[in-house]
This record gives structure tokens, sequence and C-alpha cells, in this order.
């Protein structure tokens, strides 16, 4: 039997209800809103991505026969919902914010439209791929913030909860304005620039530190970077100067010293002076070792002296926030607009539009949720179609260009909303005609679902 | 051309690093031990995971012919070292734990010797799958330890970080204990029991809750779990009574509610109360809706009238600990013990053993790490051979059986170490033939090394 394919990559929730859905003659269109019901802490805006991946898996989604077979095995599914299944093509319609906008909580940056089975089968990859993208992107975006214009690399690749997520993250954080990567396979996926120096295992395999040095220098006698902290960071540096002097004197050049433990602010300065002292003011400083955004930004701030900063373990995780109230919510379904009642966290009915509104210079101040169609004046309209019967409308922007559009977009928001440690909230609105329908849709929902009146359960 | 292979996915540097140790005629074997240096908050133990996907990496990896046209692209590869990778294999000897071995911070669970280069060119990926699997494993085992028998599925594959994640995860969970997940395409990798309910918008797809009940029922006479908390959960459950005493009338049962928000406590307790009422006894009640090892225990411990737990979001990261410090260090070279450097942190020269004694009733009391080949007596040695020249040298377990032994061994493991806030550490020692041979390596690496004397720089 072959083996089974990323169709089956969904909830057996999501095709038992499609079951019943097909059974019950349920199989008219349905809208569903994807957003984040809210921060994760010291965040007050994300940046989109993922929609690629998520478009790949609409085009190509099918069942395959094996796919078939073990739906089949597991006894029940009716024969004639798999026949259906094995002809089943995703052939709605996507609305979806850009790849590398930012965006704010409650937004809906994905609204799929499409045959209720169709729409409700894909969930589970939908909401998968644009929660880590969107969660790397969101964090790679604040260690580029924080390094304020040194260089960023990310070096994540054995930390993130797998391969895909290393690839993800590559992407993610070159989108976000990284400026290399370490992992290989991304480089050659996504033609992302190329990063590399050595490890503490390359140093102990060799007679001596110096002798390892050396022996790199002649292998790479314009692209060394030395890793000094082996034994003794400042010992170390000392041994990277006599190196890079006699790599001078053979006519090539030492790039740059690794520090990668201790007390960075303060062995930066003092392999700065060594590295001054001898001449060798040319040879940049690069730091890592459990680096995060915080980190950096305090490196930063206290001045010191280093080029290049390379992030792994905490950023490959995004450690402080590693998970989002990502949600795919049902808000129309045969023209008419649903929602979930809840005291607290009422969903918003039906097709949604977002409009960000902006100061002369660019910087945007407000966004409001609308309903599809309502007339708002002045705002410029976030959700595009990307996809309409089952097929994009256009090809993908490069990774290049989102990079850009991320670039001037994030630089445009005020950074007191950029802020690591508590940020100030981003003003979303809702318009007054999506107020009312919520208001309607819930009056009418609550009438007929919770005869007692107040609804007493649902917290989400 | 072709698509890059997995061979590429390894840190740039390790590829540098092999051209270097390639041109040095540095091509002695080497070992390489991988270890989790300490634990998370709240840990006091590890679940070995993640050996199967090791083992069939260093079988596979090789470097295919668009791999090497992207290196060469590169610009820094010499061409007889790209000749010599495209034939290169991985030809070593990896002793390991076995799938599903309990294991604590500082030990050697992975030792892989070899050929430098073939050693230094895997790292990336075995320290990120060793890492992911048995971070998840580890977190899953905490979530079966607190449902204390009760039933527990994995809802979290729209939040882990990937479809690798999301597959890695139910695999980690089922090892770990849980009793079924709902992604389909592991259940269909892995022959994982499946489990299904329904989503809210199922629920607000019909005209009302109980339309969408009867619907559902009817494709599911026998399989139906229904969520209850769309709009009201008490309201919701009257209606699940109602639909299940019909499915009873015809023969048929109800088999579940799930309860996904609010006090599950006190929602359990109501719901419990309305089905039993109704002589729904044999009516279960899941719970799902944020769910981790804190508050499955605290819900347990205040008796919730609950059956089964869906776990999702938190389990899905590993959310309070979703990162390691999972090494893998040059200890040996041509024959040489070698080291890093550290007051704090010096790592351990050497090929070492584990060997786990034990009380008369099987409970672990004490492991010792030792050198190989060290006169132990008494401990059962925990690190196996599992791959003598670049193939396994038997069969890897199934999964059920590698299931069995985790169930075992971690039964067996004392209480204290599996609370779930501040467990007591277990007592890892250090023989005195390892912890001389450290001294010695130690003492020697510093003269050379460090003409002052005592090292200065690093911390890790």
């Amino acid at each position: 039997m072959d083996a089974p394919s990323g169709g089956l990559f969904t909830d057996l929730y999501e095709l038992t209800m499609a079951q019943a859905y097909w059974q019950s003659g349920q199989t008219a269109p349905a809208t569903f809103s994807l957003f984040f019901r809210r921060y994760p802490p010291d965040r007050a805006y994300f940046v989109f991505a993922g929609l690629a991946a998520v478009l790949d898996f609409l085009e190509g989604v099918r069942y395959t026969p094996a796919d078939l077979d073990y739906l089949r095995s597991l006894g029940r599914f009716d024969a004639g919902f798999l026949a259906y299944l094995a002809g089943l093509r995703f052939t709605g319609t996507v609305r979806a914010f850009a790849e590398g906008d930012v965006f704010f909580a409650n937004e809906p940056v994905v609204e799929v439209t499409g045959p209720v089975v169709e729409a409700q089968l894909v969930e589970t990859f939908i909401v998968n791929q644009v929660n880590l993208h969107t969660i790397l992107a969101t964090k790679a975006s604040r260690v580029v913030h924080a390094a304020a214009g040194r260089q960023v690399v990310d070096f994540a690749a054995r930390r993130t909860h797998g391969v895909e997520a290393a690839n993800a993250l590559a992407r993610a954080a070159y989108l976000a304005g990284f400026d290399a990567r370490s992992n290989t396979l991304a480089g050659a996926l996504y033609g992302i620039p190329a990063s590399g120096t050595m490890a503490h295992s390359f140093v102990m395999s060799f007679a001596s530190e110096i002798d390892a040095f050396r022996h790199y220098a002649r292998s790479f006698p314009d692209a060394s970077t030395f890793l000094v902290d082996t034994y003794d960071t400042v010992e170390g540096t000392r041994k990277a100067a006599v190196v890079g002097l006699e790599m001078r004197d053979r006519g090539h050049r030492l790039q740059a010293i690794r520090l990668d433990s201790g007390d960075l602010l303060d062995l930066a300065r003092k392999a700065r002076a060594i590295l001054d002292e001898a001449g060798l003011a040319d040879v940049r400083i690069f730091a890592s070792g459990g680096l995060d955004e915080f980190e950096v930004d305090a490196l930063v701030r206290a001045g010191a002296p280093i080029d290049g900063f390379g992030v792994g373990t905490k950023v490959g995780v995004s450690a402080d926030a590693p998970w989002t109230d990502c949600a795919y919510k049902l808000v129309a379904y045969a023209g008419r607009p649903v929602l979930k009642l809840s005291a607290k966290k009422q969903t918003l009915p039906g097709p949604k539009q977002v409009h960000r509104f902006r100061r002369a210079d660019g910087a945007p101040i407000r966004d409001v949720i609308d309903c599809v169609g309502e007339a708002i004046e002045g705002g410029e309209p976030l959700l595009v179609e990307v996809m309409r019967d089952g097929r994009r409308v256009q090809p993908d922007p490069s990774l290049g260009a989102s990079r850009q559009r991320f670039r001037e977009g994030f630089a445009r928001l005020p950074d007191r909303h950029k802020a690591f440690r508590s940020p100030e909230p981003y003003d979303v609105e809702i318009s007054s005609a999506l107020r009312d329908l919520q208001r309607r849709v819930s009056d009418e929902t609550r009438a007929r679902e919770v005869p007692g009146g107040e609804a007493t359960g649902p917290r989400r």
C-alpha cells in the first residue's frame, strides 16, 4: 500500500463532520474566518506568514486510494461518502492579507468560502501553517528590531520542532529581516544567503586551538569566523589575532570571531580591544549563545561592540510565546451569518473586510473590521482575493518582495507597539454595521438556543 | 534541477568544517555524546524518543547531484571535497538508550562513533529529532500521569509547529501512554487509534443545535460525541440528553458529550447530573479547552466527573518547556579524550556508559555515568549498540513494545521525581574513574591552552 498523503493531515473530526454534512445534505457554501484571538505576552502585533503553504495545499489536496483504504479500515465511514471523497477537490475562494503584513488580534487574516465540506476539511492544515509561520515571523521581527541594524543570523536548525519547522523558520526569519541562516536545506529551498562558522568540536579535534584556526584559515582564507570560547575566550581571541595577522600576511582577511558563552558585553569589549591592538580593526565580532530579542536589545543598548548576532534556541521555538489562540471559525452558512454565543468572546459573524487608516506620513493609526461590501471611506482594504474556484488568481509574490513589503510596513508601525515588554495595544475597531449584525445574530441565536435568557456556559 | 535532499538538512558550518577536516587530513574516528545539559522548569526526568528517525536518517543520508549543485553555487566548496561528499555514507556506530526509556540530565543517551566528517555532518539532524521527540514524549508523560488512568487524547494537530511535529507528537504521546489522537495522518502512519468528535462549526451550520446533534447521530449512531458548549453548556447538555434518549430508543448509544470552555469542574458536575437524571449514566463526559498536566491534575484531584481529556495547544508545543539544552559534543578524537574547558560546565570526556541501580522492587535509585569498559558491579547498562558500520544491528522495536517499555519503566520511577511542580532531582553520579579522566584531560588542556592558568571565559 502506498504511503498516506497530506490529504489525511486533518483532525479525524473534520472527516466525521464531513460525512455527517454530506449525509445530511448540508452542502451549501460556508465562510470561515481565521483570526488570532489575543496576543501572547509582550506582543501587540503579528506578522502574517504562511500563505503560500496554504495555497499550495488547497490546490493539491486530495484523497488518494491509500488514504481511502485507511479511512475504510476505521469502520466508521460510509462507502458512498468515501467515493465522494475520492473526487473531492477544493473549489472555493480565499481572501487573505499579504505575506509579511503586520496585523492585529481579532482581525480576520484569511477568509475561506466554499462548499462547507471542503472548507471544513482544510481547517487543520490552514490553522497549523498560518499559526507556525506567523509565530516564527513575529518572533523574528522582534529580534531584527532589537538588533537595530546589526546582522542577525538564524542558528536554530537543531532547536526547532522538526525539519519542516526549521525550514519554516529560515523562511519566516528572512521575511522578517534576518540576514542569513545556518540551515543549508532552507538555503537551497528558498535561496536565502548562507552563513557558517565552526563548532567547538572542530577546535577540540585538533592538537591545539591555534592549529584548528590555522587549518580552517587554509580551507577558507577569506571566509573564516573563528569560534574563540572553547577553552578561554580571551586567550582564544589572542590566538585568533595571531592567525588573523598570518592570514593578512598572505593577502587574505579573517572575517570575524565568534563569542558563544560568558558575559558577552564584557568579553566583546575585551575581544575588540585585543583585535584593535593587533591592528585587526576590520575583524568583526559575532555573538551567540541563548540569545533572544531581550538579550540582543540589552547588548545593543549597552553599546556592546558586537557586529552580528546568531540566534537559535529561544527564537527557533518562539520560546516566550510558542503558541497562539489562532481560530478558524464558521461565520456564515448558506448566506446566513452565524456566531458562537459567549459573554466574553463572541465571534464576529459574516464575511468581513479590514480597513487600515494611516496618518499623512503613512503610519497606521487604526484598523476597522467591517462587513464585506460595507462603504468605508479612506481606509485601505487588507483582505484581497488570492484564490478563486480553487486556483490562485496570480502567482505568489517572491520572498524578496514580501520581505520588502514587511520592511516598509513594519518601519511605519509606531515604536510604542513594538516594545519588547508591555507594548501599547494598537487601535482595532469594529464597524457599527458589524456590531449591529453581531447583536442581531446574537439575540436571535440566544432566543432560539437558550430559553432561559443569558448564556451561562461558554467562555470561548 | 531536482529538489534538494534531506542530506542538506545540516547547519552550513557542518559542511565548512567537513571541508576543513578533509583538507587537513583530519579524518580519524571521533565519538560524539548527545545529552541534555539541564532540566526545563518543573522537570526531573526526560523520556527518550526519536531514535528511529535518527537511524533512518543515518542509513539513508547522502548528497544528491542537486545538493552538490547547490553547494557548488555557494562558491566556497572545493571540487575535490564535493566529489568526496558525493560518495559519502554514514559508516559509523551508534549506541543509545532504548525508545521510551526514562533518563536524566547529563546522561549520554546517544553516542555516535565514526570518521569525524560523517559523525559531524549528522549533528544537526540528530539533535533536532531527539530534542523534538523527547520534549514531546516528556510533556505527554506528564499529562498521562496527571490523568491518573482517565482517557487522554491528542487534539494538537493544528497547534504543533508543522505537520512533521504533529506526527511526531502523535507518536510520542502514544509512546507515553495517550489513548488516541485526532491527527488522521499520524493514525495512518503509526496505526494509533483514531478519535474524533465535532466542532462548533458543525453545530452552527444547522438551523438549531438539536438539529445538528440529530443529524450527527444519524451518521454515527454508535460513535457520537456531542460538543455541547456552542451556545450554552447546560442547555447544550439538555439537548444532548434528549437526542441521547432518542438514540437509545432506536437501539443505539450516545458515547459522550464534550465540554470545551468555561469552569470545567462546575460544568462537568452539572452535565453529569443532567445526564444521570435523564437515565444516561452510561454517556461519558469528555473535556477539552487549553488543558495541560497542571489543569488535568487539578480537575482529577477535585474529583471532576470527567472520563477523558482532549489536550492540544499547550501540550502540542510543550508550552512550559518548548526547548531544551540538548548538546552533541565531541568527546574523543583518534582515541584521545577531549573536553571543553569551563569552570561551570565541563563536558565529560571519552566514550561512556550509564548504569542504573535499582531497589529489590525494581525502583531505580541511582544512575552512574562511567567510562566505557569500566568494571561496574550490579548496575544495568543503558547504552546499547543499535547501529554498526552504518546499519541497524536489529529491527526497531514496535511502537507498542516501546509504549509498554515506557509504561513499566515510568511506573517504577518514584513519584517524587514526577511531581508537576518542583520535582525532586534523581541521583546521577559520575564514576570516580570518569571523574579522574575529566580532571586529567582538563588539567592537560588548561596547561596547553590557557597559559595564565584558570579559564576565564566560557560558561557553556
